[in-house]
């Protein structure tokens, strides 16, 4: 590998999905039956009459989750939920998933236990199969691995490139709940270290709470648009964030995008918490990440159609390439949608 | 889940294999495409004309590796090696292969690119697609997550399960060069710390650290089986130590074993570092690990045509189940074969 450029270089430059597309970039495709590799939710092997697709995370402690506020339970759930939710986004059926553990000696029997009773109730509810895994010892904390496998018929695979200029953006659910009920829990820790307050009182609060620790994926959403004979153009899974995620399926179908501020949905909890935190409730709705909720792209043609599914938001619309991508304010006001974190 | 029974056990007193299966034990298949779950190289799915394997690995900074003596261009292709050899150990072909990258801030953008280096030139080698990936931040060093899928023919499958009294158990390669080349390089960083010596003089051993740090797994010896019509009852990659993986195929097949201490390849340059560590050559043949060989059983009228594959050598035979697993020594003696580390 060719060095010379890149001394002045470091990762920051770079932010993730342009570090690994030039990590990745000399990468060449050996195999007939590699289908789509790098920059989607999962890789796309044909297999014959269907395709297989696989996707795979890693859960790191104090980075993707903290166990004081984390029941493990709840881990085991949401990290069978995070991997099966990158097949669903290609328009899939997750059948398997295979967790490896990296378990620091500070983890007894019952920790693992419950760990594996919150994979085995998620594996349960979305049909899949754990059909592996391993489990290490590792020096500090908890490491989780879980890669998920699902098939698509050729016909029905969505990816993040197809978007054409004048389709409709259309989302599931609502956004931010998930981030709030994260500053929440981390606001009941620090009070927990702070002042040894034992119970932390979180009535009122269950809705954004339970997307943070028990977030489900709207599997109806994607059999009402089976039904209805609609294909998405393009689709993703939100869990970087609206913003993010939109931003990925406009740089990968080149397009731009204008979607509107009052069509974003946001439950009512969400803006109550974001006011007691004094945060503008469009910061947690385009910036919080982990919803799960899918952003799908439709040709406008099927305006009639969506709008019957009760499920369905429409919130703008893909716009031609280099027309950039912005939020419409009500006053009409445009403004710049950026990804918050590593550049996009 | 019941814990009543578990109060009073440790994760200690199941060991890793134990504490697998006892994490399972209640989980039911559900899809019809899973053919073969736990406790096997892969996951085996049944994809229509063939099936798909896809195994997932866990490499942990401090436990599966340390930076200060694996240049990460070795790590990159180590990763690649040990999730492929998974694949290969089913007799399948690996096609693809995916990393989850967790990096804390100490790693640059050079380091990354060296681990993507040793990635691609160990995809390239073995003609297998980099197909997906990620990088996250961690708190703690470097976590690699790989996740390998090949295919097999249905009827060429080969699982750990299907070894019968009387097979003849083969290996190919030889046994402990990786662990004594591992015990060298542990030596030399010690020297290093202590002492401040800037450049380890490892010359004379280049075969052990070789093995240590850029394993491969022997490809050609399951052509040559292929070419000579012979499919193995069972298999299993040694990566655990020869004892470990052999104790592996007896439990799961249900049978004993009885192999010879004379018949262990040894390679020369591994009995001489051990001899220099006051280390019985046997101790790192056996338990070493990471030795990337295939272990596989062959029905007992293969003899003549297994005799004609010069990389293969026969070192035993199963036994019937219940009659124990054994290691005989030049003089008629009988050892019981353990497992070291957890409890198998």
């Amino acid at each position: 590998m060719d060095n010379s450029d890149n001394n002045k270089k470091s990762i920051n430059d770079f932010g993730k999905f342009g570090l690994i597309n030039h990590l990745t970039k000399n990468v060449k495709t050996i195999n007939k039956t590699t289908i789509k590799g790098i920059g989607d939710d999962s890789a796309v092997i044909d297999s014959g009459k269907n395709l297989t697709l696989v996707s795979t995370d890693l859960l790191l402690e104090g980075i993707h989750f903290n166990l004081i506020y984390t029941p493990l339970k709840h881990l085991g759930y949401k990290a069978v939920i995070r991997a099966i939710s990158d097949i669903y986004a290609m328009n899939g059926t997750p059948s398997q998933v295979m967790i490896a553990l990296g378990i620091s000696s500070k983890f007894g029997l019952d920790h693992v236990e419950d760990l594996y009773e919150g994979i085995a109730l998620a594996c349960e509810k979305y049909n899949v199969d754990l059909a592996g895994g391993d489990i290490t010892s590792s020096l500090t904390g908890m490491t989780i691995g879980v890669t998920a496998i699902g098939t698509v018929e050729k016909k029905n695979l969505v990816k993040r490139d197809g978007a054409k200029a004048n389709d409709l953006i259309c989302v599931t659910g609502d956004f931010g709940a998930a981030f709030m009920g994260l500053q929440l829990l981390e606001r009941e820790r620090k009070l927990f270290v702070k002042e040894k307050v034992e119970q932390p009182d979180l009535s009122g609060f269950e809705y954004v709470i339970g997307r943070q620790l028990k977030p489900e994926i709207p599997v109806s959403t994607l059999i009402e648009l089976k039904n209805e004979s609609i294909l998405p153009t393009s689709m993703i899974d939100v869990t970087d964030g609206l913003a993010s995620d939109l931003l990925h399926i406009c740089r990968l179908s080149d397009t731009g995008c204008r979607i509107f501020y009052s069509k974003v949905p946001i439950d009512y909890e969400t803006i109550r918490v974001a006011e007691e935190f004094n945060i503008d409730q469009m910061i947690p709705a385009l910036n919080g990440g982990e919803d799960y909720e899918l952003l799908f792209t439709v040709p406008l043609e099927m305006v009639d159609k969506i709008r019957t599914i009760q499920s369905i938001k429409v919130i703008g619309h893909m716009t031609s390439s280099g027309s950039g991508n912005f939020i419409v304010g009500d006053d009409g006001s445009e403004v710049e949608i950026t990804a918050q974190g590593w550049k996009d």
